[in-house]
């Protein structure tokens, strides 16, 4: 249960860092959709490390396999299992670390929730875990783009104190605009400047966060299911189960508080021939449902927990002790987790979408 | 499915704004637990409407009933089905409504998502709905104070733009503390001007909204389910499905992400004789699960969307109109939504302590 | 958890025998239904106790409310939560058996498995509960009804040895031929016999059980959810967790375990313009799904617990000592669960019909 | 979800007959159990095909990998994925089964359902789909054996019209008793008197069917919830689940029925300085609950489907025509199904046993 996601388009990952392999199983996925190892690939390939310059140079090509769930070349209805083959691990490389807790890892938690952990590359709390996620996600995203062409796209906004300007964002940004630069930033100058501070704090051994914004549009009106189970609150979870998240808004976010009612009511109005809104605060959702706006929201990512610096810290007998990071890491993880944020809110839109179909379409009186 | 919360510890509501009443059906309570009508009525008279000066003058007297699940003044494991009528419904407040979309309300996505609506004071949108929530919290937070002390607090940080100091509010606050004032935040100074500022909006016909933070304290190491499920993923997910939020944060949250990584860890040391964290930047939580630290997160309110203003709109047919803002209405939901910010983290908090006992405890190798 | 049934159409149970009353929540109603209070009140009206002389003489008209979830008459989508108080509470009866487990009753495993329980009337393992399904099946059944003239129909085929004739009920029988005798079986002589039978028991302070078949036609092929979900996977579950039932079969059941391959494959043919089989030993169900066919199976009961006997048995303490049975109760309940399995049947048929829905008609490629 | 089990200890299965592949995800399994594969494979062992001469000549050696979850042997409280290749695929059989419904096989309802299906072997509707739930009973049972050293144990008490005597079944046999055979018959003569009926029927091409008996002894008093998920109603939707079952009875069953309440009622006692049973009519289950006496169930399994006779069916456009059924099958599956029955009935008391202690023994009062 802990590692599904979704109530009719549900996913269940599983997999460790330096394990066999990683890997999910989809369940509910509907059946005749043609879809290609190729077009789950190339979702991976925009996900895995080495990419880039200023990501992790660990080599994992991330091949993965179908096991189950197509027959010739489309969807059956029936469970699809992906399986990714760790093939990079060098878990000597973590000798040191079974013997102390990594500051602001999961170390810590995980030995004293399960009294056991595989403590090579993080096992189960590694970022790995989502390659699952992504692949699940390209399935996703294939299914809303034959519905009625939603897109989702995520971007970086910030990286550490550097923000792309505000004014520059406006339009929905193009996937290509988003792929021009390794920092997944759509604004080129901002871009160039997020790439030369990555690199900054990496020759200093350390790391920097930052915020990704994620818009989706073409959303029909009726998706979320209040109360338990608005849109922006399956959102929410979707992104706060991500490694490294801090934070999440809506719309107007934390910001919007600090308008007055006045100001900050999207009032209606009849726009090419529907009703739509005359400003988006609300980002998409009224009343925990879809309401044909573009859906945005924002994402806030820590700054990576391993660094190579020595940090004090305690041994596994709660003893002080002194720990160096090692392995190969992202001095900024970000970039990578824009791939993540997209394939995680397709997942949760097309879940909605699905639930919205049972109840509310399956009978007419 | 979309009307239950929780689990293990499970909720269920029901129960339209100005209908026959208000409930919350709660499943998997522990036995034996001593509880009385009292102890629900004191939360829900945090709650209820017409408490004080700066909130809706709508009399509600919320009564609560016990309909099941107690036997001698104890739970006996049953469900547990509590009831509220409704009593002060003027549902003629609301005639206008029936034919024109209230501007960031949820009239218009319920009509379109259900093609029907409960018009009378928002139907099943209504923040009445949280009463079943702040009822269950009653009893969810009792089990947690007898388990080892457990404490939630929340509080009011900042109104608008009127923002609590933050070195006001470094100690847990005390219960007393936060009912001091009719806004619910601790620091007196910042809370007068916080009443002075709804008033003034409430003056003009307006609204504000504003921060909730909330702290928990004495938890166990241990809680929270990864990789979906983690700990803060149910918080913010919890936080969401509230109305009017449009924001959630943990620990260090989006201001964490401007931070280097050398600054943001939270480095472990021995102190008073177990591993503790030497700051909280993860607010309590580190790969989704509970370190024992406090556990702190903020939210974030846009300001009510119903004003006592002219505003433009469209009708059911979809053509321009203007709506002013009838009925009672908070001026700002902020101070009433703090009992119900501790009612929902109590939820998951419990219901996560539950979860983590059964896979982790039940059996010992 | 325990309490909700379903996954789409979901319902939650609450209500102890002899506590303020017993109701449901019905979550994922589709909206628009035009449903009355009095439609709901009739199928409560054949399950309630005193409706004829075979059955208990324990008084409850057990009138329905509706307290949320409609509006002008019709389904709003939202949550249905029904309500019936409890009138006729004779705890006095009771009184005995808080100090000593009832034979086959539910006293001794509750008070072991909570360490606590409601003695009066079996609180909540009383079949009171079954109202509240009982009251959600007369909307899946109306919803049923409406989508392609779906029928439920349980009768019953055996009280003790007295059994109707195979060749008797080879038709679909109508709810006349059913409801002609108090003892729901739609063979009059059969009826007639089994009507003594009770009366004898009953004479003798003792009970029997007996059989209850339920078929249902019009179903569209494709229901159910292979591989756990199946259809008749989730009847079987539905039936044996109602009060009192020892057993389940579909089609040839357990007989059909006599017969060879060549003897029990349902050949398909081409019947009325489409698939059909020749022989309906599949019981309407094959794979898991529907196949078009009439659903049949058959619920065994097992007679009444409670008999106006001296019974041995132990006390709380685990002494021996002997019980006599009090309290007012049915010499045999199959009659009246003739309408609980019917409701049953309709919860299960619907909730697939909803989750068949989502999966393989919200998108079509 | 509908390849999906349980609550807490879940597992969901994937795969079809002649993929690539077959395999489970088991979430939610307590963490340090010490487990080897070769203790997994041993039960895969008594299940996979050609173990005997009364079994198909299927060739599958049914190797199980274990892809995650384990570390030094132990669990870790992460998903553990499992992985059996499939080998020995021979799709050329099943190419005219592509244009023809086999009757009473899924082959009809899949294809309407959801417009596909992977006709190779009977595709995800194939019996090897039970490999994964084998394989996570294996686990399941060890645990269960640690936790007090319950055992299940499942032996075929009728094949066709051969019946094992009552009088032969009455103590509870062991593995060796069981295994003796390879009908899984624990009465040499009748299993004697069995295989040779198989070997008559599979000489005639055709099939038959038959009934097992699973018992579970030292089961702990307080299992099952009340009041839809029973142990009896998770455990007749476990048997349901499985291809080819036709029914489900619990203690006295369908002949219960045939008793009076005078006769049925299991008088308590205080045996071995406990509360026991005089009798077992009730199969170890009062109400929804384990009482502490043995669990005793029933399972109706209809003739295999596929026999190698000539037989009347429709092809894709519903036009008559006629199939003769190839490919390797058992004429009888019930003897191999004892492994599957086993490994069904340990995830469901393991499942109960984690949700009990999860509700009544997290907190005390």
């Amino acid at each position: 249960m802990p590692n599904s996601f979704g109530h009719v388009f549900r996913i269940t990952t599983w997999g460790e860092s330096h394990g066999p392999g990683i890997g999910v199983v989809i369940d509910g996925c509907p059946p005749l959709l043609p879809i290609t190892v190729a077009e789950i690939q190339a979702e991976l390939d925009r996900r895995r490390p080495g990419q880039s310059e200023i990501t992790t140079p660990r080599k994992e090509a991330d091949v993965v396999e179908v096991l189950s769930g197509l027959y010739e070349g489309k969807t059956t209805g029936t469970p699809i299992a992906l399986l990714v083959r760790n093939t990079d691990q060098r878990s000597s490389a973590y000798a040191e670390m079974k013997q102390a807790f990594r500051p602001s890892h999961a170390d810590f938690t995980y030995q004293s929730k399960f009294g056991v952990r595989d403590p090579n590359g993080g096992g189960r709390s590694s970022a790995r875990e989502t390659i699952g996620r992504v692949a699940a996600g390209a399935i996703a995203r294939k299914i809303l783009a034959h519905a009625g062409g939603v897109e989702v796209r995520a971007f970086v906004t910030r990286i550490h104190d550097i923000a792309a300007p505000a004014e520059a964002l406006t339009a929905f940004p193009s996937l290509a605009e988003v792929e021009a630069s390794p920092v997944r930033c759509p604004h080129p100058a901002t871009a160039a400047a997020m790439v030369e501070r990555i690199k900054a704090v990496r020759s200093d051994g350390d790391s920097v966060g930052g915020v990704i914004e994620c818009r989706i549009r073409n959303v029909p009106v009726g998706l979320g299911e209040p109360v338990f189970d608005r849109l922006e609150a399956d959102l929410a979870k979707a992104m706060l189960s991500l490694p490294a998240t801090k934070g999440f808004e809506l719309g107007s976010g934390f910001a919007g508080s600090l308008l007055k009612g006045s100001q900050h009511n999207d009032l209606f109005e009849n726009r090419d021939g529907r009703v739509r809104t005359a400003t988006n605060n609300s980002g998409g959702v009224q009343g925990g449902i879809s309401n044909g706006e573009e859906i945005v929201f924002r994402v806030a990512f820590k700054p990576t927990a391993t660094i190579l610096q020595a940090q004090k810290t305690v041994d596994l007998e709660g003893n002080p002790t002194e720990l160096m990071g090692k392995g190969r890491h992202d001095p900024c993880v970000v970039p990578r987790a824009v791939v993540i944020v997209e394939a995680m809110a397709a997942l949760v839109l097309l879940d909605h979408w699905m639930r919205q179909s049972a109840q509310n379409r399956t009978f007419q009186f």
